[in-house]
Order: structure tokens, then C-alpha cells, then sequence
């Protein structure tokens, strides 16, 4: 017998994960993506598409002949799944580019064969409702596409307005639901928004590795044949709805993103969007207090994922660096235009807690110190507690 | 407070998986899915990367320009993505048509614009690599591609030879490995194969949602800008190198996928291909015990998979369901046009072993008594028993 090779195995730190994700998971998941593993036709493990589908409709809410289910992929499979099942060859669309995942779902759509017009907006900015009007008064569009949750500038884009002036010119709508879907309100049927898609390891908080998608009863005939195999949702469909193969679904990520669903009808969608919120106004009150501002104008500001200015003079990355090293906590750095200029810190899931917050802001308030930034010992936490006080006094 | 809604939380049950996939999975690849999530950026997780593609290169037998790594889906997202990053428009595809994957196959070269020609092969017999050369003759193909291990008919096809001919006809080749990867003889590089593409659940023994794929150094070069932006190997292998951010792979399936590695390479590959066969070597020798045979010709045979004709008056489906039902031992029904005919027994990765093997003959031959299948009670256990004891000496 030969000597087996040395195994190096690796040492897993245990992060404490607050950047744009993956965020925390809670126990309860972590331990049902340990169950044992099933076939993907097995009989006892088919009935659990059904449940998820059920919850899935439920979060976005989506009208009841909605299709939802989970493409086999991360957050971008859901992208590339709205945009393969939609845009038909020469079909105008306009993609509002508010970020860096706005102009990704530009370069999706014309990949799929689009002619894709941008309505770029200044990253940090939301989109004005009168400027996606004015577009397509200028230009008729067959869909608008556009980023509820901007992952890489914090800023959350008016989503029903949106949907309502591209409606009122005959254009459907896809929305990109990543950093949303369950830390956000997100009312799909209400709203009249067409597709939407999201992933798993935000503000669900369970593994990545699948992306929610739904589309609307009413737009389920507009779909078009998809060019992927993959991706193809008539195909997904026959396979979540009628057990007919199509690829071997992982049982893990099912297991762990019912455990993850369950939770979030256990909590309530609109005490889970409250939470979102209590801690985001939370964290506000500490960045002021810490001489620290968020990039988004107040009323932009989403709730799960914070970009953070960095103030003149701190070394981004050092700080970053320090938080990951010293005290296990993982936050972002900017994308394209904005990498070096803010932090990303995302409050997400089981991430958005009192306790997470102020070990970050403890964490935060010495590396700051440490690089030169003077703050008032412990003004960020006390504003944090005051700030969480208050909104519960009132809730 | 409103009360939670009350939650049905599924009974998993503990199956044997012996099906066509998943495979059990070993105890420390369960393990390492469990390992505290990492985001996919962290230093401490990218390292990581460059691990499982060394060790995948050389799981491949591929050569040391090659780009090996894993695509973020399952094993039909590596088909995919073999298609998508070879095949330009209008390219001449010959695809090898040998059952349901090679079909699929076909499908996916299609929906990416190759002009596919099928080279039609009977369910359940090997492609001869003369109708390849004839085929290739009649008319010239850039591209051949094929199911090294045809999942839906147990029958393994000549890669080395089918390359060859392929190579001598100035068409570059892809290879579906989807189930012999890791458990039987690979070896990209010697034998001149271009692209080849498999799955972690089924030989390599983690669970579901990657896709190990792999491009020889020389046909690099040769790749097409594709479609598909969350399939696109450039993307891909930017993110796998060069930690650019290209999706957020889920780590959890990454560390299962490096324990199976791990494992593997413990092993030793020769080592784990003697394994399977000697697995399959007995199992043969216990169906013929119990009056059964397998589909394949006996030189066509995988010793991964195996198609187990139903005999004459037993109900196919009843078995595999009272198998599943008393014995909580997964097998797989046949496909399309072999639906009802045949059984498909996994015996892959961690399910290749003396003990499992002894534990299905056992519930099959009561399973098929109780079907008024006759057979001479304990004749399976003992040809398989005579079987690995015999094949254990002479290695």
C-alpha cells in the first residue's frame, strides 16, 4: 500500500459575517443542511417543493396562479433565469443602472439578445420615477429591468413606482429582489411587478447555492423559450410541480432553505421587515454619533446592507482587514467606482440583531481608533441602545 | 403578538442511496458541509480554491495547462457550460447518441446554435468507434461530443478510442463524465479529450451543486465567447484564480466537495477504480445467482451503474418501491423508452463497498421472492461472497 498523500485540512474560522453576504445562519438551518441527503424524486423528499413553493409565494408576495420555485444556483442564476425566460430576441428593454448589479442585468439582457437602452443613474442615487417616465416616453421599451435592493450602493430603488410608470407604458418588469426578499417589504402582485428574483444567503439566510424566482400569473404567457437548458423555468417547472426530471436538486440547500422560510412565517414577514428596519435606524444613529455617514440620502437607504463612507484619511481595506483579523467579523469593501471610497455592511437575516450590532460598533469604534479616526468612546453604542429603546418604546 | 403559523417539519428518512445518484455521502464530507460558512471572498476561503482544482486536474488526468474547476450548479449545469463556452454558431456537431444524456446533450448543442447531426446508437449498446469514423467521413463535424458513462443504460462508451477518431478527423471532442469520474479510469490528457464536465454526487461523494469541469491546455485557446454570463468559463476561471467576483460560491458545498477530494486522493485513484469494479464484479456475479441480468453487453458495462433487466412478470416499480419502503434502499427505475424494463443500481463512491452490496442482495432477493420472482434463497450473498474473496487474492 502506498502512503496516502498528507491530508491539509483546513482550519474554518468562525465569522461573525456582516458584509453583503453570505450573512449569518441561524442554528436551526445550519442543522437541517446536516439531514440526511435524499434522491430528487424521492417520495418523501418531493413533498418539501411543494412547501417551498408555498413560502416562496407567500415572501414575494405574489398572486396565487404566480409560478414560484428556486433556480439551482446563486443569486446570478436568478438573474440569468429572468432574463433567458423574458427577453426574446430584439426586444427592447431599458435597464436602470443605479450600481454595479443594475449594470450586470444590462449585460445579462443583451447576452439574451436584448436592445438594451441604460438609464444610468449616479451610483448612491435611487431612481426617480419621472426620469424612468420621461424615458420611455422618449423611447417605448417591451420590458424594464431594474434593482429593487442595490447590493453595491446601499440604496433602495422605489420599486411599485417603478413598476407602475413602466405599466402605464406598456413595458413588463423584471426586479432584481437579492438584497430584499425578506428583509424588505416586497408585494409582487400589489406592486404588478412581472419576474423577480432573489438568493438565499441574505436576508433568508441559508446557504447560497439557490435563487428564488416568481413570475406573475399574468406573465407566465409572455415568457419565451429560453436558450438555456439550465435555466429553462418551463423545464424547473415540470420538475418542482410534476416531479419530472431535470437535474439533480441538492436536498441540503432545500433542507436548509425550508428551515430558513419556516423561520420567516414563524417570525411574521412584517415583524421581520421591522426588524430589518430597527436595526438599520439603529446603526444610523451610531455611524452619526461615530462622525460616520452612509452614502444613500435618507430616504434611498436600505435597510439590510449599509454603505458606510470612508472618512478622509482612513485606509479602507486596513480596517477591514483588522475587523476580520482581530475579532472574526467580516464586512465589504466597495465595487468599481466605489471601491475604496465606502464599507458594506450588511445587517441581514439572523445578522440583523442587537447583539451583532453592537459587537460590530465595539469592534468598529477600536478599529477606527486605531487608524487615526477620533470618535467619543462608546458614543456609537449608547446611541445604538437609545436608538433600539426608542423604536421598540414605540413598536 | 399574532401565534406562528405551526410548522411541519419533514421526517427525514435515512436511505441507502443505490440509485443513479446521489451517493451516500462519507461521514467526514458530511462533516465539512457543516463547517461555519465563509463569505466567498474571505482569505481564509480562497485558498481553498486553487486545492480543489489541483486535485480536480488531476482526478481528470488532465494536463497541467488545463483549467479544471467546478461550475456553480449541477452536473447538467457542466454540461452546459462544456456546450455554451465550445460551440459557436453554426458549428457542425456530431453528438453520439447513446441514451437520455446523450440526448440531452444533443438538446443543449442545439439551443446554442450548433448544427447537430446525431449518430443514433441502440439504448444500451456502446458506440463502435468505426460508426464514428464512418459518420465523420460522410461529412466532416467540428465538434464530437459524448457520454463517456450513460447513466440512463448502465453502458460505458470507448472515450480513449472515440476521441482518437474524433482527433483524426480534426474535430475536437466533448465528454460527459457525469458517473464515471472518480470511479472509473479518467484520463483526459492521454487520451487527447478536449472538454469534459461530471457532477460531485454520485463517484466523487459530496453532495449535489457543483459541477467539476475541465479544458485541456491546447483547447483554451478554442473556446467561445458564451451566451450564458453565470455558465461563462472566462468569468469563471477569473473568480477561481483571481478571486474576482463573479457569483458568491456557496462554501458549504465547496468544503464537501474538498473532503471528497481528500478522500479520493487517500484512496489513490487506481486504487478506488479496483474498488468499483470489484464491487461490480461481484454484484454481476450475484444477479446471474438470482436469475437476473444487466443490459449492457458484457464488454460495454459500467462498474458504476448498472441496468438491471426486470424479469418477465415482475412489476418493476412495486420492487423499487417495497425496497425503498421496508428497507429504506434507494434504486432507480429506468428512462424513457427502458422505463419499466430495468433497474438502475448505483453502487458510486462511499456506496461501493462489500456491506452494501451484501445489504441490497439481501432486501432484493426478498423483495423479488415476494414478487414471485424464484430464485434459491442466500445463491446472491454467496456468488458475491465467492466473488470479492476471489478478486481480493488475485490483486
Amino acid at each position: 500500500m502506498p502512503m496516502p498523500p498528507e491530508s491539509s485540512r483546513p482550519r474554518i474560522p468562525d465569522r461573525l459575517l456582516l458584509g453583503p453576504g453570505p450573512s449569518p445562519m441561524a442554528p436551526r438551518v445550519m442543522a437541517a443542511l446536516g439531514h440526511p441527503v435524499l434522491s430528487h424524486l424521492d417520495p418523501a423528499f418531493v413533498p418539501l417543493l411543494d412547501e417551498v413553493r408555498a413560502r416562496l409565494q407567500r415572501l414575494f408576495g405574489a398572486d396565487g396562479e404566480s409560478l414560484a420555485l428556486a433556480t439551482p444556483g446563486t443569486g446570478t442564476s436568478g438573474m440569468e433565469a429572468a432574463v433567458a425566460n423574458t427577453v426574446a430576441d430584439g426586444a427592447r428593454v431599458l435597464v436602470v443602472v443605479t450600481g454595479y448589479f443594475g449594470d450586470r442585468l444590462a449585460q445579462m439582457c443583451q447576452r439574451y439578445g436584448g436592445q438594451v437602452r441604460r438609464l444610468e443613474v449616479e451610483w448612491g442615487q435611487a431612481c426617480d420615477p419621472d426620469r424612468l417616465r420621461a424615458a420611455l416616453v422618449r423611447d417605448r421599451a417591451d420590458m424594464v429591468a431594474f434593482v429593487h435592493a442595490e447590493t453595491s450602493t446601499g440604496v433602495l430603488n422605489p420599486a411599485r413606482d417603478l413598476a407602475s410608470v413602466a405599466r402605464a407604458h406598456g413595458a413588463r418588469t423584471i426586479a432584481d429582489m437579492v438584497t430584499s426578499l425578506g428583509g424588505h417589504e416586497v408585494r409582487l402582485a400589489e406592486w404588478g411587478i412581472d419576474v423577480a428574483y432573489s438568493c438565499t444567503q441574505k436576508c433568508i439566510g441559508s446557504p447560497s447555492g439557490l435563487a428564488p424566482i416568481a413570475v406573475s400569473g399574468p406573465s407566465r404567457q409572455a415568457l419565451v423559450p429560453a436558450r438555456s437548458f439550465y435555466l429553462d423555468l418551463a423545464l424547473l417547472e415540470r420538475y418542482w410541480r410534476e416531479r419530472s426530471y431535470h437535474h439533480t436538486l441538492s436536498a441540503s440547500l432545500v433542507y436548509a432553505l425550508l428551515e430558513a422560510l419556516i423561520l420567516i412565517d414563524e417570525e411574521g414577514l412584517e415583524q421581520r421587515w421591522a426588524r430589518h428596519r430597527r436595526h438599520h435606524v439603529a446603526f444610523i444613529a451610531a455611524l452619526e454619533a461615530m462622525g460616520l455617514s452612509l452614502l444613500p440620502a435618507p430616504a434611498d437607504r436600505l435597510h439590510t446592507l449599509h454603505a458606510v463612507r470612508v472618512p478622509d484619511g482612513v485606509d479602507e481595506a486596513s480596517v477591514r482587514r483588522m475587523l476580520l483579523d482581530r475579532w472574526q467579523i467580516e464586512i465589504g469593501g466597495g465595487l468599481g467606482p466605489l471601491a475604496g471610497r465606502i464599507w458594506r455592511v450588511g445587517l441581514m437575516g439572523a445578522g440583523s440583531t442587537s447583539d451583532t450590532l453592537l459587537t460590530l460598533l465595539d469592534a468598529l469604534e477600536r478599529a477606527l481608533t486605531a487608524h487615526g479616526h477620533r470618535l467619543e468612546p462608546g458614543a456609537g453604542r449608547a446611541a445604538a441602545t437609545a436608538s433600539l429603546a426608542e423604536t421598540l418604546l414605540r413598536e
